[in-house]
């Protein structure tokens, strides 16, 4: 069982640009052989967190106000807000603050041995970091900068580097890294 | 004959830290193949530009005021600053400001068919960048994030993406993507 951080990111380290769009990454739609480590890595999950702007991210990307069936993950997934935000009718989706220590144990036995995804954003992702809660980071890098936006992981990780231990390619567009923590 | 940007960053697209150390990169000490990946480049290297903070930072980290003979490179160096910048014994530096286009004008005709090498920082090469005159661009990415810094190349190039064309593993440190504008 594994905490695994897996997002797409910017070469200069951003998940989403000031205006909070992911266009510059669906400009690539299906890239070959990334559906399939997707479908590979999901496999292994069993629970879900997220902070509330990637939430209502999906809300609103995925229309799920009005298809709510198009909700992604079919594992439970805990939302970190200090805000009421919509439900999902059908969703298994269990809405949380403060310390993250205690939803992780949550995770972990809701999980039972599979793993724990963490998709975002990077402020949340950092606060896992912070608490030694994160095992595994995996990037891939769209062959673009932004310059500016939202911080794949706001945090100085330098004095106890990561180790890197996979690099893949997928066609003249991703670079897929993993590093252990 | 192409204009690279070669250049070690973190994950998150830093060059240095908020103190303009680069501590977080030496702590890795020589990587097996990474001395040879750079003697490989330097080889088809007959120019170089930098900023004057890089310039700066050479000349205090290789302690040059008093040992100039340890400066790094053996082609002429172009060195940006609108401000008067200490020279060094023996190498070929031309102190130049202003527009970038008719500086490299004169780095390719000098390089004579060899490539130019734009060391950094950031905003420099975003000058060139600017101008469609960055052709490649390389990066030895280490395993940390930084949190914040000196920006890798603090542009939006998203619109007309770039292509990677190359990804290196250098034992659980170094992952090098190589990238056509």
């Amino acid at each position: 069982m594994k905490t695994q951080y897996y997002t797409a990111t910017s070469i200069d380290g951003y998940l989403a640009d000031e205006g909070n769009s992911l266009d510059w990454l669906f400009q690539f739609g299906e890239v070959e052989g990334m559906g399939d480590l997707y479908t590979q890595f999901i496999k292994g999950v069993g629970a879900v967190a997220m902070g509330s702007t990637t939430y209502e991210w999906i809300i609103e990307h995925e229309n799920l106000s009005e298809e709510p069936e198009k909700w992604p993950y079919d594992v439970p997934a805990w939302v970190f807000s200090s805000r009421e935000l919509p439900t999902i009718d059908g969703a298994d989706i269990r809405f949380v603050q403060g310390e993250v220590e205690p939803v992780h144990a949550e995770m972990v036995e809701t999980a039972g041995g599979e793993n724990v995804w963490l998709v975002g954003g990077g402020e949340l992702v950092g606060q896992f970091y912070d608490r030694g809660l994160v095992d595994e980071i995996i990037l891939s890098i769209a062959p673009v900068t932004l310059g500016s936006g939202a911080p794949l992981l706001p945090r100085n990780i330098a004095k106890s580097p990561l180790e890197l231990v996979g690099v893949q390619r997928y066609g003249d567009v991703f670079a897929v890294l993993t590093y252990e923590t």
